[in-house]
Formats: C-alpha cells, sequence, structure tokens
C-alpha cells in the first residue's frame, strides 16, 4: 500500500469508499417505509471509524483482490456491525442515548423502526454478499456467506452479546471474559481480517498469519473498549463512559486493574504485528492499525 | 405425492421433520449463553403450522428435489419467519403476551433475548442456506440465499411490517394494503414455493406457474389473517384477537368488510389452483394446502 500517506488518511479514504458503496446500496425510498430507510442510512451512513473496512480492504489487497470487491465485503461487515449496534443501544439491551456523537436510532426515529433497521442491515449484509458483484465464484461468495453468519450469530456476535449480558453484576473468570469478547467483537474482526485471502485463495501460512493478527487485535481492540469505558472521555468517545463499571458488567479492566489492562494490550499489540512479519513492507497499514487501535481515545 | 393420507397428516409429517432438522441445528449449550439457544430453541420448536415448510417441500417434490435438502430450506424459511414473530411481538412493536397458545420469547424469557434470539435465528436462517448439505452446487446455494434475503429484508418482510407500523391509525388505499401484505407476507410464501424449482433448474413455465399460485395464495392467506384477527377466536389462534381494528390498522376486512374479504379469499383460492393445473395429480397436496389456508381457524 502506499506508505507516503499517513494511517489516519487511508482511513479516511476508506471510510469514504464504504460510505459512497452503502449509500448506493440503501435507496431513499418513497411510501409507508420510507422511515426504515432512512432510518437504515441514518445508521449506516452516520459515521463510525470504519476499522473494520480498513481491515478488510488492506488485509485483501495484501492477496491483489480487486477493490471493488473488497469494499463490497466491508460494506456487508459494516452492515453487521451497524445492526448489532442499533440493537446494542435499545431500551431493553444497554439503553444508550448517544452513538458516534450522535443521538441513537431509537432516539432519533423510534424503538420500533431501530429493531427493524437492525433486522434489515442483518439481511442486506447477506444480501450483499450473495450478489456475483462480490465475487465471480459463488463457491467463494458462498463461503464468504457461511463464514460471516457463523462470526454473527448464536456461536459469534449475537452469542458473545447475550454472555456479556447474562455476566451483569456477575464476577466471571478472567478466561470466560476472554471467550466472550472472542465471540463478541472478535470473530468480526477475524472475519474483516480473513476475508480478502479467502476471496484470493491464499495459502494456509499466509491464513494462519491473519487467523493469529486478528486474534491478538481483537483482545486489544477490545481491552482497550473496556479501558476507555473506565477512564475514557465521554465528548470523545461520543457515547456514555463509566457504564460497564456502574452496571458491574465483567470487563479486562474490572479483571487485570487499568494498569494490567494497558500492559495486555501493548502485549497483544506487540504479539499482533508479529505475525505479519511475513507480509514486510505490504503490511505497513495493517500494522499501524494496530497502534490506532489500542491509543484511539474514542 | 401420496394420495392416501389427509392433508392434516401430510402437514403434520413434514412439520415434524423440519422440528427435528431444527432441534440439531439449534443446540443446547452450556456457559452465560444459555438462555440465548434455549429461547431460540423455545421460539423455532414450538409448534407453529409450518406451513411455510409444506410449501417448501410439496412443490419441491414436483422437481423430485431430494427430501434432505428441501427440509434444509424449508427449516431456514421457519428460522426467518420465526425471528420476524419474536420481533413482532416485542412490547414496542405489536406488544403480544401469547403466541401459538405459548407466552411470547420476551414474556417468558426478557426483551433483550428475545432481541437476541431473533437476531441469532435469522443469522442461522443464512448459514444453513449456505452450508454444503443444502445443495451440492454453490451456485444453487447462492442464488437461493439472495433471494431469501430479498424476501425478508427492507425490500420484502421487513419492508413490509415497517409499512404495516406506519400505517397504524392511518387510512390506506387498497393498493398499497395488497403492496404492504406481498412484503410482509407474500415474499416470504413466494420463496418457499419457487425454492424447489430454483433447487432443480425448473423451466420458465413451471416457475411462472408457481409463481403465479404463490401471489394469489399469500394474498388469500393475508386476508384470512386479517378474517381471523376480525372475526376469530383467541382460544383457537392461540393469540389476541380484534387488535388491527383496535389500533386501527390498515386490513382488507376494514376495506372490503367481513363478506367481501371471504369473498375476494375464495376468488384468490380459486386462481391459486388454477395455476397448478399444468402438474396435474402430483399438486394434490398444494391444492389442499389452499383451502387449508383460506378455511383454517388459527
Amino acid at each position: 500500500m502506499e506508505s507516503n500517506i499517513t494511517f489516519a488518511e487511508r482511513l479516511e479514504a476508506i471510510g469514504d469508499k464504504v460510505t459512497l458503496a452503502l449509500d448506493g446500496m440503501i435507496p431513499r425510498v418513497a411510501g409507508p417505509e420510507s422511515e426504515l430507510f432512512s432510518a437504515m442510512r441514518y445508521a449506516a451512513l452516520g459515521g463510525g471509524k470504519r476499522l473494520r473496512p480498513l481491515f478488510v480492504i488492506e488485509a485483501g489487497a495484501l492477496f491483489d483482490v480487486p477493490l471493488k470487491n473488497l469494499i463490497r465485503v466491508a460494506a456487508a461487515v459494516e452492515c453487521i456491525h451497524t445492526y448489532s449496534l442499533i440493537h446494542d443501544d435499545l431500551p431493553c439491551m444497554d439503553d444508550d442515548d448517544m452513538r458516534r456523537g450522535q443521538p441513537t436510532v431509537h432516539k432519533a426515529y423510534s424503538e420500533e423502526i431501530a429493531v427493524l433497521a437492525g433486522d434489515a442491515l442483518q439481511t442486506l449484509a447477506f444480501e450483499i454478499l450473495a450478489h456475483e458483484e462480490t465475487h465471480s465464484q459463488p463457491r467463494i461468495r458462498v463461503m464468504l456467506l457461511e463464514r460471516l453468519a457463523k462470526a454473527a450469530g448464536a456461536q459469534g456476535m449475537v452469542g458473545g452479546q447475550a454472555m456479556d449480558m447474562a455476566a451483569s453484576g456477575k464476577q466471571m473468570e478472567m478466561a470466560l471474559i476472554a471467550r466472550m469478547q472472542r465471540m463478541k467483537t472478535g470473530a468480526l474482526i477475524q472475519f474483516s481480517v480473513e476475508a480478502g485471502a479467502l476471496m484470493a485463495g491464499a495459502s494456509d501460512e499466509a491464513l494462519n498469519a491473519l487467523s493469529g493478527f486478528a486474534h491478538d487485535l481483537g483482545l486489544a481492540f477490545q481491552i482497550t473498549d473496556d479501558l476507555l469505558d473506565a477512564c475514557g472521555n465521554s465528548s470523545k468517545t461520543g457515547k456514555a463512559v463509566g457504564k460497564d463499571a456502574a452496571r458491574g458488567k465483567a470487563s479486562f479492566v474490572g479483571d487485570l486493574g487499568v494498569d494490567g489492562a494497558r500492559e495486555r494490550a501493548a502485549l497483544l499489540a506487540k504479539q499482533a504485528k508479529g505475525h505479519l512479519e511475513i507480509f514486510g513492507a505490504s503490511a505497513l497499514i495493517l500494522r499501524q492499525s494496530v497502534d490506532f487501535v489500542i491509543t484511539r481515545n474514542g
């Protein structure tokens, strides 16, 4: 990848491309269903760091997967991520009023529209992957689909979210917190990092390296999330802080303490970069993404 | 198909097969996520008429598609149908306490588990279709996936549900009610009826006949639903009645009156059966399903 641009510029450029793609995939419509589409657009186009798209596109570029295909996969991942945020923010779940510095979907629209917009964004993710523009080979599309479904469903993201809810107010062993986070956030990051390699039929060596990278990066990501909740500034994170501790939610910070959690994140970051060595200079942006993940303030 | 068994026996036999398949696809698990899986099983295994599975299996049998493949497609359709019921019953949506004569998922578990169980059942539907056991050819699996996603998403079922919500308390033109119902319930019935023909690479003539059948059947189905809400008995339907009118929801009965709606359903039923003529005696159970749809009392 271009090494003469900064990581922040690269992230912004990728974010713009994916937002543009989603803009085309979620039309404005007239009629009584207009509010549903409006809410889907509000959530999917309204910002977010677009980190997962960066993982899809930068990791896919290592194998020369065409950008137009990678953008579709990145858009599908963002649909899943966005739907999960909409549903997590609902009053019966985390009950959050703000997200990315804006009112959450159920605040800006209504609870019923928030449920439906989340539902429809999940469906859209699979529709995007199934479409022939995502990859010329049906065999590859259906493999991506199956992997995304596993990452997003009861054995992945949704299961992790259920574990998180069940753990509220209870002590949880460190191993269980780690398993919960692998499911809740790790599985989708893993899919994002590995998708391009799968699309290109990459070697087992390359896939294993990316898998190790995604594993360590995902854990570092979640520990940083916990640190931001414990120590962050809501004007920077764009959402309420200190809520995990107030709810007695299991977290790495609760288990390791602030300093211990920072040390763990730094160690995982170093390990994550180590996995990328086989890709040499091509993986510069991915390496930089690790630092971004653990030093971000929102 | 066997003509020496009654329609009710056939429906029950298919229901049992699909329930058994779903039982294998949604495991009981230990750990903090056990409640999620338990709620998914409660909703997906706990009854329901399994009409959509009957459409998948009987229409697929016309083209000699292997039963084991049809059962997987039927299970996927039931996952979508079940997730939509769980979310529709939520307090912020239809706020129903009973479904199929049992407490709804958010009553039996919690609202948060109901949101997540619905989410995970939607994901599972796509995971089932993507798996190689559903059809040997990836090309066919990915086509089924794309069609199911279109039928279930913002341009189909979820969009129809959003229209229904938006129409609450408002007058709606007949043409708009019909469009809403084609999206809300018709699209998934259409997919169920056509899936087997797509799996077998059936002729355009056969596909067109099934498409016409599904269209008329879907409308007859929805008109009957409206009649059951207006005139039904909650001990038979297993859910509250008279709620549409109480909420001022747009319905065929509101527009056509009870007698007019009954006549319209009968006309559509006759048309639906007419589309099946090209299949001769093989379509006996499908013909009988039309009568079942318009004479059911729950």
